[in-house]
């Protein structure tokens, strides 16, 4: 009798954990799912503590040698939007977002002070900051997904035709690159995310 | 009075929603934010149905002109993994890990034809498969977090030292490239992640 006691009290104490735990592994997933590209946006202002948490997730994304190659420009002056997308065919859409993150990479990073600050200088070898960036891309897109928002990665590096008038207007260093550029706003249309799982491209074992 | 009551039934229907939805964004930034490297795994098996989990999160990333350059193997045969891991300095703590998925590109990928049969073949320009990638690799490694699985993105494009044994060990066609190596499995130790916010990267306007 003890024992199914015990066992009672230890299952109403752990379900609810389990539970919980269950919700929010589906909350991700479905996040992860429910991404997807918006290039319509209401005219409702995207509010500033939302745009840090953005950032905060961007600098959440882990990167080779820990090298954190990324760094941001905030854009909220959309006057500053027409040389930004300057050639880009959605530009009129892109133009009714509430701020746009333009993503930059330093390629010629050296490893963060912060964690040894008696460590030579390290630079990222064969451009794997790139890689970094794109997930440092994804997790800012995601994040934006988690709050109701509407954002489309929008590619900049490595174009010439799309980098240069990004750097010429944001006043890059030389060492910095514009990687890409996301507009972001409250969606205005209903944009549905793309089913894109083909198990066909998956090989267990050998090719 | 009916005003009121009206009032505080809609309150009463819409306020849980809002209290799930900022759930559920808090459960995507906390799993953002808690994705950490992960090198050391216990024997505990992990279910295939939790790796296709993980494989169908990879296959929802955003990629280039929609291509889905990404090609997936999935490896549970630990005789493979000396091979696959060759000369990697944590090839020991590697082959504690119950599943490795080698996440591959097609370098030379067209449009997927589910989407237009007709449309003429279009090979992603500049390597911009490898922004897709990245954005894959990091999907794959918030869904095995969200599982509350450690995972470790090991690099392997674009060094031929690293890519050259997968390739062999895998039977790679030649216009397909090992991007990186994700050993996964359930987490030995506390591995914590790295807290990585630098309110100093951010330039607003502006460089």
């Amino acid at each position: 009798m003890k024992k199914i006691v015990l066992a009672l009290v230890l299952f109403s104490l752990l379900a609810p954990c389990a539970y919980a735990q269950k919700k929010e592994t589906k909350a991700v997933l479905n996040n992860i799912h429910q991404r997807k590209s918006v290039r319509t946006y209401s005219d409702k202002k995207v509010p500033d503590e939302i745009v840090t948490e953005l950032l905060k997730a961007a600098m959440a994304a882990p990167t080779g040698m820990n090298i954190q190659p990324w760094y941001f420009v905030v854009l909220r002056d959309t006057s500053q939007y027409d040389r930004i997308f300057a050639g880009n065919g959605n530009m009129k859409k892109f133009k009714e977002s509430s701020v746009v993150i333009v993503l930059c990479a330093d390629t010629t990073v050296t490893r963060p002070p912060r964690e040894n600050p008696n460590a030579p200088a390290v630079t990222s070898p064969n451009a794997i900051w790139r890689d970094d960036m794109g997930a440092c891309t994804e997790n800012l897109l995601l994040a934006a997904e988690a709050y109701g928002l509407g954002a489309c990665w929008t590619a900049c590096y490595p174009f010439a035709r799309t980098m240069e008038p990004v750097k010429r207007e944001l006043g890059l260093p030389a060492n910095v690159v514009p990687y890409c550029v996301v507009p972001i706003g409250y969606p205005r249309l209903d944009e549905k995310p793309k089913d894109k799982w083909k198990p066909e491209k998956i090989h267990y074992g050998r090719w």
